[in-house]
């Protein structure tokens, strides 16, 4: 028997691949679920129908008009999203997993719809700040305005979230009048499928506005230039390569990626056993190692802590780790799904080797899991992994990302070298800092935030409202510098700026008044 | 008798590379000038002096304190703005041209330390927005703060403006508290070495702000990453080289470039014969082929018009240009100088070959040029170049940039043909419409503007006080997608905000307060 190959969706049809293709196990039970192949599949259709059907029809729409598109989109995924629930588990989430990947996305979603329907003027074209005036007698000016370039957003996705990271590229583009060309990660493509059909079957896209390519997309960087977006979340080497590419080196095509991090949690020395903040620290951290087996690339990697902390973060931690069970999403009990595949697994078991190396396992073995509800062999499971490295200056901890339930105890002696400490990470999506002393607070959030894109202050005050460390919110920046790709997502409208031309228009206040009275009503009042 | 290496000022020291290096002659005579190599400077200590000595300076400054430095450099540099003159009339500079690039770069200056004193907050840090609430409860928000990176600004420039691309690009990074490594373009070197040194004697540069590596970067980007940022003015060539290198693609250092750019000039339907908008449109146009030679990436290189005005303008442009008086800088009558070498010279004239051979040249010999007070084969002169193509839909026009006195008159049908032919360009840093036709200014502008970075409609309103199509404003954002580099430079604050690392910082209400209080007294207010 051979298993179906997964159909993408491209120029308004289902079409399969040609070929063999990839083989994708579930990660429970082994068993095949799809093949994935672009082979056979026009790409060159594929860039020319979103350009040609697809940005037209978008950009006939007004900021208004997309913000209702979204409201239906998040909607109609809202009411299919058992369908989504039930493939995510086979790809290891369990319910828990899925409520960040599918409520996720669908939440963000209708975040960015009502941004759109709130905060985008009528029209099409955002005015930006006022006029400068340009001469004494007020008979010109510079204003700036944003408008929808006549190009394509190319999304390519990681395998952790195939539903969210879909919806989160796919909001601000649509809203800027962009269309949009998803390559989902292989092994969870078939999740990203199903929403796209259920999207396709609800009818609420504008034709061209979204087409999906399961599998390798061949030459299609060569059909990319000035007019295009790029949107990548994945390896720091994937983004390396496509980024060298002459369709952004050459031609332009904005690039914006989400790439490793090596991102921190830090316990403040005033949190010491017995209050609030050291409880949620162990609890964060453990949370975070356990939320989608740890294949978050916002996890917390290192936790630093205070050195005289040191022993009791690692047996209070142990002790929390010590109840998480793991096994098929839905068995009885279960707080830990699986990875996404064996080969993740062995990725994960190899950098956990490498950590582990510099310091010593406290708790877990990576060779070693019960499993309830499946064979531990046979799925892609893993025991949660901490690892204590008592030299911090070793440059393991802070180099190696294990993509998994796998997080390194560093001890810091002082703010300033916990502060090189972090930065020795060269760049990370998100930090966090849980102590309740001001002080402290603010000498690391500022020593911190130019290596940052995000950073949470967590104490007993904020605790019960967080969002938590490892969640993008659509409303705040999403990406990080350096080693985390450098990128920016999210972030409110800011993201449906990044997909917009900005341009300079100097003119005399006749030609000015008429040029956006038209497009932006809101601007005469 | 050899002549002198040119120095270039690294670690606080004026020092000369060794080695032949490259010769630099005289635009207008061709006697030598200056010798240019860094071989044998410690690029490395380049580095290192930036991150250890310039930014810590830097960052100890609050935002006032770096808008009052910046007052004192406009104020040194004008003050001795004559040396700058002199040195610029040897690489071919009219004092029209040097107004540009001298007082242009001294006018930017002075227009972003006036907008770091009245746009940026008390303190060091930029607190963007409001606070984001993310609970109902009000105990938990986000919010966006800009924090100086810590990293270097290195700084590539172009031989056009070897004062306005060094202050356009210096101002920004020092608001933002980065220290600045500017490479200039061998063949003006000596101008802004001259720049560099007046701010070096004057003594108004913290430590370690400012370097200068007159020559080759060596392996300088092997030691660059995600703290830093790369400014970059030139061929889009060396750009995509440069944007290839692992610093940029692996370790996500950030790059902004100005490369190639086919701007074009509209003259609208009505602006016939007779009309103010008609001679606008010609005298703009022969300005912009002749303030420097043409040799700036803003000057129009595409005068679209109507097709059957094509020869009502090929006559009156001709006319006008007759007039150009091209020679030695400060002789008698000279309206237009030299090139900026001969190998420019004769890289123009090549790109000048085949823009002729789509067309006809109705203006000019390529190789035959009236010299005023030099000699015409030992100066690097050329005659100011008028091409016509009647075929709009050849290549040539839309995609060889002669980077000179060179520009090639297209006609257009009707406003459509005329959005096809302009996107033809694939992205620029600007365009002009002169036009008085409300209509059909709002159609070319919002149809052009995904295409450029500034658009400049002209008119008998606004002409009066126009700063013209090829003057970028400090105010306003200067660069442009796709072949224009895909970049954004000045902009007002927007330059300074791109220096800087933007943060998203989650905290209840308390610890935000504490956060950013004693930073931004004004958020108190």
């Amino acid at each position: 028997m051979t298993t179906e190959v997964l159909e993408s969706w491209v120029a308004g049809r289902w079409q399969g691949g040609s070929g063999d293709g990839t083989v994708v196990r579930d990660a429970v039970t082994g068993d095949e679920v799809v093949r994935v192949t672009s082979d056979g599949l026009d790409l060159a259709e594929v860039a020319r129908y979103a350009r040609e059907v697809g940005g037209p029809a978008l950009r006939a729409l007004d900021f208004g008009q997309r913000a209702a598109v979204l409201k239906q989109v998040a909607a109609m995924l809202d009411e299919r999203k058992e369908e989504l629930y039930e493939l995510s588990a086979r790809a290891g989430s369990t319910r828990r997993d899925s409520a960040v990947d599918v409520d996720g996305g669908i939440g963000t979603t209708f975040v960015y719809s009502s941004l759109g329907r709130k905060g985008l003027p009528a029209g099409h074209v955002i005015v930006e700040g006022p006029p400068e005036p340009l001469g004494k007698n007020g008979t010109f000016a510079g204003q700036h305005v944003l408008t929808s370039p006549h190009g394509l957003a190319l999304q390519i996705n990681a395998f952790n979230f195939p539903v969210w990271g879909m919806l989160e590229k796919l909001a601000p583009a649509l809203l800027a009048g962009v269309p949009t060309v998803v390559k989902p990660a292989t092994p969870t493509a078939y999740v990203a499928a199903r929403a796209v059909r259920i999207l396709d079957e609800a009818g609420v896209l504008p034709e061209g506005a979204l087409q999906l390519v399961c599998g390798s997309l061949g030459d299609f960087f060569d059909l990319l230039g000035g007019q295009d977006h790029v949107g990548f979340t994945g390896s720091a080497h994937t983004a390396a390569l496509l980024r060298s590419h002459a369709a952004v080196t050459s031609r332009s095509a904005r690039f914006n990626a989400e790439a490793d991090s090596l991102n921190c949690s830090v316990l403040g020395p005033d949190a010491t056993p017995g209050t609030p903040e050291f409880d949620l620290f162990v609890k964060e951290l453990v949370r975070e190692m356990t939320v989608k087996a740890g294949q978050k690339c916002t996890a917390i990697r290192r936790a630093l802590v205070p050195a005289e902390q040191l022993t009791a973060v690692a047996e209070a931690a142990s002790e929390r780790l010590s109840k998480v069970v793991v096994g098929a999403p839905g068995a009885e009990g279960v707080t830990m799904g699986a990875l996404v595949g064996l080969e993740q697994r062995d990725d994960v078991r190899a950098a956990a080797g490498v950590l582990a190396s510099a310091g010593r396992l406290v708790h877990g073995d990576p060779h070693r899991v019960d499993v309830v509800g499946a064979d531990a062999e046979a799925g892609a499971f893993l025991a949660p992994l901490l690892v204590e490295v008592t030299d911090a200056d070793r440059p393991e901890p802070h180099e190696v990302e294990a993509f998994g339930p796998v997080s390194t105890l560093l001890p810091y002696r002082d703010t300033p070298q916990l502060l090189d400490l972090i930065a020795r990470g060269e760049g990370s999506l998100v930090g966090s800092v849980v102590s309740h002393d001001a002080g402290f607070v603010r000498d690391v959030v500022l020593g911190a935030a130019p290596f940052h894109g995000r950073l949470l202050v967590l104490d007993r005050d904020d605790a019960g409202e967080s969002t938590g460390h490892g969640i993008p919110m659509p409303q705040l920046m999403h990406g990080g510098p350096g080693r985390a790709g450098g990128g920016e997502e999210e972030g409110g409208l800011r993201a449906v700026h990044a997909h917009l031309q900005r341009t300079a228009v100097q003119a005399g206040p006749r030609q000015l008044a008429a040029l956006f009275a038209a497009e932006d009503p809101q601007a005469e009042k």
